[in-house]
C-alpha cells in the first residue's frame, strides 16, 4: 500500500509559498478534465478526528465548485433498500468531466458496522467483492479513482478530540461515538488496514495520509490528486492511441452459435388454438407476477432479438397480463448526453425497478456486445470486458431477489426479409423500418456470431431463453410460457 | 366540458377501414413531435372496468414504443413522502419529443380517497390548486396535456365486470374493490364530475369518452390525441412567429430597485473580530441545523449575487458548520440536454432535498428572471410568467416544511471591478473570470433592474435577505446570522 511520506509539520510560510502553484495546478486539472471526458472519484476515509470535513472544505475552496460534487450517504432510503446494494452508489456517480468527492462511500458501511460491532464476516466478503468489482469496472472505463485514508495515531487522535472539545465553539464536533471509536482505536485500525489491503487494486489504490497537521494534510491530499491525475491522463492517451480493430467478427466460443442454429423454427400455432391457450397463460402469468410482487420480488424482462423479430408485439401481449401500475416498458435507444457521460451500464442501473415492480427492457445492456461489437462502436477491450461486467450486473440483481427473464427472439433471414418488405408496404409500419435496419441485415452473419457469444458467455447470473419467432403466435405464447416457468421456479426456490 | 359524441357501436369492418389511416397519423404525430420539441401528456382516468389498461395496450401497439412512456404510481415511497407532494409527478415527466401516458396521475389520489371515503375537503382544495398550477405551468411551457375520462354507465359497468368475472381466464381482473366502487357508482360519478369541472382549464381540458364498446373507445382516444396534437402544433407555430422583444429592461415595480440601492455597503469587520464572532455563529448554526434535521425539516439555501460577490466563499464558511453528510452544494451552470428537454424548473425539482437534509444552490431558478430576462434567452411572456411560477414553487416547498433561505449578495460596481482585476492577476483565480463576466458587467444597469424586480415580486413564499458584501468578512458573518435567524424562526413557528 502506498503510504505518503508524512511531512510532520509544514510552516505557514512554506504552506503559503506552495499554495499558489498548487491551486493553479488544480484549476488546470479541472480544465483538462473537462476536455478529456472522464470522471474523477476522490474517496475520503479515515479515523475520526482526522478532519475529513475540513479537507473537503479546503479542497472545495481550491477547486472550481461548478465541476465538483460532494457526496455522502444517509441511512439507505426505501428506494435504495429495495434495489441491489450498489444501486445507491451508481446513482451518485458524477458525469465525465466532473470530480466527485466522497465524504462517505461504499466503504462507510463496513467501517461503521465494525465500529458498532455489527459486522458479519459472510456479508463482508460479498461486500468486498461488490466493491472490487465496482471500482474495477469504473476504472477500466477510464474513471480515475483516488482513495485517501486520513491517518492519526492514537495519541494524535486523543489530542485532536480534546482540542475540539476544549473550545466551547467547536465542542459540538465531538460526540460520544468519537470517544468510543477512540477506545477501540487498535481494533478499528487493524480492521481498516485489512479493508484497505483487500480493496487495493492496481487502478484503485489507497494512499495513507498523515492528518496530524492540517496544512500538511491538505497539501498532501491536493498534491496526490494532481499527481494521480497526471499519471492517469498519460496512461489514457496511450490507450486511446491504440488502433481500433476492424477485424472480422469471429466467435469467442462456438457453442453459442451452435445452440442458436440448432433451434427449430418451424413450429406454428393456429389463431383458434392461440386464442384459447393465450388466455390460460395470461391468467397464470398474472397470478405468478402478483405472487412475486406481493413477496416483494421484482422482475426484469430482457427482450433481445433480430430487427422485426416481434419484440414489441410479444411485449404488448405479456404486459396485458400485468396491472399498468406494476410495470414499466423501457425502450432502449440512443443514450442521452447524461447517459453518454457515464459508464454504459449506468443508464440501466438508473432504470432498475424497485421491489415488487416489473421492468421490461425492449433491447438492453446487451447492445454493448451486439451492435457495439459488430459496428466497432466499442473497442475490443471494452466489449470483451462487457461479458463479465454483465454477468456481475445480473448476479447482483438475482442475488438481491430480482427475477431476470432473458429472451432472444430468433427468426430466419428469409422471414426477416418478408417482414421488412411488409413493413415497407404498410404506411403505418413504415416508421419501423429504415436504412439502418437494412444495413444491419447485411451484417447478419457477424451479428449471428455476436449473438452466439452472448448465449455462450452471459448465463452466469441467469439463463437465456431462445424463442422460435418465425410464427408470431407461437412466439408470443412461448414468451408467456417461458416467463411463467422462470418466475414459478424462482418463487419455489425461495421457499 | 367537452364530451365526445359517443359512437355506440363501431363494426369490425368500419374499425378496420379506419385503422390504417389513423395509425399512420399517429406515427406522423410522433415524427413531428420529435421535431417540434415539446412533450405530450395523455392522462387516462375513468370508472373501473372502462379498460384503461386495454386502451394503453392498444395505443402502445399503434405508437412507436421508443417515444412513449407509460407512467403509474404506487404508494408514495419515503423519498417521495419526504418532499413536496408534486415532486413525484415532476420526476416522471417525459422529455420533449416524447409521449407520457399516465395510467395513473395527479388525479388518482383524490379519486382513490373518495372511493375509500377518506377524502378531507381542506386537503382536496390545496390538491386542486397544486394540480391546476402544475398543468398551467406545463402547458404554458408548450406541453400538450390531453385528459381523458373513460365513461361507463352504471349498467354498462355492471355488465363489463360480470363479463370479465364469468370467464375464468379474466376473472382475476375483477376485485372486491371494483364491486364496491360499483355500489357507490352515483357518488363517485358526482365526485369525478366535480373533479373534472374544477380542473378543466383552457389548455388542459377533460374529454369524456364512452367506453361501452372497445373499438369505439380506442378509436376515440387515438383520434382525440391526433386532433389535439394538430391544434396544439398550429397554436405553437403562431406563438413562435411572435417577435422576440429586445426592448430596454425597465422595472416592473420600482420598490425592489429602491430597496437594493438603499442597502448600506460600508460596513466592515476586522479579522480579529470576525474570527471570534464566526465561531459563535457557526456553533449556533450547527445547533439550529441539527435541530431542524432532527425534526425532519429540510433547508434550502439560495445564493444569488453579482459575479465576484463572494457566493463561493460564503457557502464554504456556511457549510463548515454542517456535517458533510447533511448537505449538498448544487452549482447551477448550463443545463444538460435532459434538463433542456424539460420545463426550466424541472432541473431544480430534481435537486430538491429530502427531509432532514440541506441543499445549497450556488445560483438557482432565479436565472430565469435575471440572466434569461436580460439576455433575452427567455421570451417576455416566459420570464414574466416565471415570477408567479417561482412563488408557487417556493410556496410548495415552505408548505411542505422546507426552510428556504434566500440570499442576495450585493456589492458596488467599483468593488466588482477591483475583484475582477485581482482575479485576473492571480493565476489560480483566473479561471473564475472570463469574457462573459465582463459582458455581464457592461449590462450592470439592466441586471440591477432585474434584481430589483426579483426582490419586489418573489417574496410570496419566503423572504429575500440582502447581504452587504463589499467587505467579505462582514458578508460571511451576515450570511451566518441571517441563516440562523430564519431557521430559528421557522423552528419556533412550527411549535
Amino acid at each position: 500500500m502506498a503510504t505518503r511520506p508524512s511531512t510532520p509539520h509544514v510552516s505557514k510560510k512554506v504552506y503559503e509559498a506552495r499554495l499558489p502553484r498548487l491551486r493553479e495546478e488544480l484549476v488546470q486539472l479541472q480544465v483538462q478534465l473537462k476536455e478529456c471526458g472522464f470522471t474523477v472519484l476522490l474517496v475520503l476515509a479515515g479515523v475520526e478526528g482526522a478532519g475529513r470535513g475540513d479537507v473537503i472544505n479546503t479542497l472545495s475552496g481550491w477547486l472550481d465548485p461548478r465541476g465538483v460534487e460532494t457526496i455522502a450517504f444517509n441511512k439507505p432510503t426505501d428506494e435504495e433498500r429495495e434495489r441491489p446494494w450498489m444501486w445507491r452508489f451508481w446513482r451518485t456517480l458524477p458525469s465525465a468531466g466532473r470530480i466527485g468527492i466522497y465524504a462517505e462511500s461504499w466503504y462507510t458501511e463496513a467501517l461503521r458496522s465494525e465500529a458498532h460491532g455489527e459486522r458479519a464476516q459472510e456479508h463482508f466478503e460479498s461486500e468486498l467483492a461488490n466493491i472490487r468489482h465496482f471500482e474495477k469496472l469504473l476504472s477500466a472505463d477510464g474513471t480515475l479513482i483516488v482513495k485517501v485514508w486520513l491517518h492519526l495515531s492514537k495519541s494524535n487522535q486523543q489530542e485532536r478530540l480534546r482540542e475540539l472539545e476544549d473550545d466551547e465553539d467547536t465542542a459540538w464536533r465531538v460526540t460520544a461515538d468519537h470517544w468510543k471509536q477512540h477506545r477501540h482505536y487498535d481494533r478499528l485500525n487493524r480492521f481498516a488496514e485489512e479493508l484497505r489491503t483487500r480493496t487495493n487494486q492496481p487502478d484503485a489504490r489507497w494512499t495513507e495520509i498523515d492528518a496530524a497537521q492540517e496544512r500538511s494534510r491538505d497539501l498532501a491530499v491536493a498534491e496526490l490528486l494532481v499527481e494521480r491525475f497526471r499519471a492517469h491522463l498519460a496512461k489514457l492517451k496511450a490507450t486511446r492511441r491504440r488502433k481500433r480493430a476492424t477485424a472480422k467478427v469471429r466467435p469467442l466460443r462456438a457453442s453459442g452459435l451452435r445452440r442458436l442454429r440448432k433451434l427449430p423454427l418451424d413450429q406454428s400455432l393456429s389463431e383458434g388454438e392461440y386464442d384459447v391457450r393465450r388466455e390460460k397463460w395470461l391468467g397464470k402469468l398474472h397470478r405468478l407476477t402478483q405472487e412475486a410482487f406481493q413477496t416483494r420480488r421484482s422482475i426484469i424482462f430482457v427482450f433481445e432479438g433480430w430487427d422485426a423479430a416481434g419484440k414489441g408485439g410479444a411485449i404488448r401481449r405479456l404486459t396485458s397480463a400485468i396491472d399498468a401500475r406494476d410495470f414499466r416498458v423501457i425502450p432502449v435507444g440512443k443514450p442521452t448526453d447524461e447517459e453518454k457521460a457515464h459508464h454504459y451500464l449506468w443508464r440501466f442501473w438508473r432504470q432498475i425497478p424497485r421491489d415488487g415492480i416489473a421492468a421490461i427492457f425492449d433491447r438492453s445492456w446487451y447492445g454493448r456486445i451486439l451492435v457495439e461489437r459488430v459496428e466497432n462502436f466499442a473497442r475490443p477491450d471494452e466489449w470483451q470486458r462487457a461479458y463479465s461486467e454483465i454477468n456481475d450486473f445480473e448476479e447482483q440483481l438475482t442475488k438481491h431477489g430480482t427475477i431476470v427473464v432473458k429472451l432472444w427472439l430468433q427468426i430466419t433471414k428469409e422471414e426477416q426479409l418478408k417482414r421488412f418488405r411488409a413493413r415497407e408496404k404498410t404506411p403505418y409500419k413504415r416508421h419501423k423500418i429504415n436504412d439502418e435496419d437494412w444495413r444491419n441485415r447485411a451484417k447478419w452473419d457477424a451479428y449471428e456470431v455476436a449473438v452466439g457469444d452472448m448465449l455462450a458467455l452471459t448465463e452466469r447470473g441467469c439463463p437465456w431463453h431462445l424463442i422460435p419467432a418465425n410464427d408470431k403466435r407461437f412466439a408470443r405464447l412461448e414468451v408467456l410460457k417461458v416467463a411463467c416457468g422462470q418466475i414459478e421456479q424462482a418463487l419455489n426456490d425461495r421457499i
